[in-house]
């Protein structure tokens, strides 16, 4: 029989933290309601409790990182000058990627998670506008593959197994000298491309 | 019943091509043979004919990608000044990354694509090759965080929905101006950081 006293105290911490497991090792199409529940070792009715689907779960880990971002969004379009916005938008930017490390790693490339991004208005919107900031109006051909390479270069970075041993601060630093350093050369190289 | 002359020849390609789509659409784990065999509209058994599992579409697929990455690395190695060789792989990375750009789009972050190429001690040592090429023996964090900003940026960037209307010249330029923008400035700021 179940403990349903238990069961029902389950902590929705140590469905996520099994989840996120599962997750890395296969994806989120490649785990299940009942994997996360023989992981954790109980009956799939202690997730139900929790979680009502999968994408449940994806969305409890994703919504704290999409919260930051609206924050930073908030913040940079308050912003006047254009230069300081983006150095603003930028700058949050790696510090929002280094402070939520590991769900970057999980997630980063997963296609059930950009599809769940996708079917949530809200979070488009936010990364439009994230994107939108980013890229500062502008529409040249350098500008937008340096955004691309900035964002998939920042949180790719804190995904990359190989620099687990980095500390946070470290990161952080060198992703910002990094993004800065993309921001400001590239514009002049986009100035001799079609675009 | 089935029809064995003409599932024989059922084509390689097809089968790659629609176990890319539902990869794309799904993630790897996320698909199975008889997903691909519905997709095609054709029994199981004439996927079994050229692949008899769903990791050798996989491999069929990746085997091109680590050929070229081979290929760069032999060449890089021949090149006995350090910068010259670093240069090289650099741009021969860059070059690679967006002829092989809808692979790049569908595998980059896949847990399952991860996994498999762990899992494949040739395909770990070609790309440990080019990675230590790369970071070309210096070990200090500035360099080391460069480089996988280099590699994620390069990659992501090819994978980015949002750059799917630049041409792959325009897009070869701005990422080999970005990649060596980020190997020159980043080595400098390495020198203040502790690691």
């Amino acid at each position: 029989m179940a403990k349903p006293v238990s069961q029902r105290g389950f902590a929705r911490e140590r469905v996520i933290e099994a989840a996120l497991s599962l997750f890395a090792e296969r994806g989120v199409n490649g785990t299940s309601l009942q994997m996360i529940a023989d992981h954790l070792g109980v009956r799939k009715a202690a997730i139900y409790y929790q979680f009502h689907t999968k994408d449940d779960i994806v969305l409890a880990v994703l919504g704290p990182v999409f919260d930051d971002m609206a924050r930073l969004v908030r913040i940079a379009e308050s912003i006047s000058s254009p230069d300081s916005r983006r150095d603003a938008t930028i700058s949050g930017f790696v510090e929002l990627a280094v402070r939520h490390r590991r769900i970057g790693s999980l997630f980063y490339g997963d296609p059930a998670v950009i599809a769940l991004v996708q079917a949530h208005q809200e979070f488009e919107e936010i990364a439009d506008n994230l994107r939108e900031l980013l890229v500062g109006g502008t529409h040249d051909i350098g500008t937008r593959v340096a955004i691309a390479m900035i964002t998939a270069g920042v949180f790719g970075s804190t995904a990359e197994p190989h620099l687990q041993d980095v500390s946070d601060a470290d990161l952080h630093r060198v992703l910002l000298d990094c993004a800065q350093s993309l921001l400001r050369s590239p514009r002049s190289a986009a100035a001799h491309l079609g675009g």
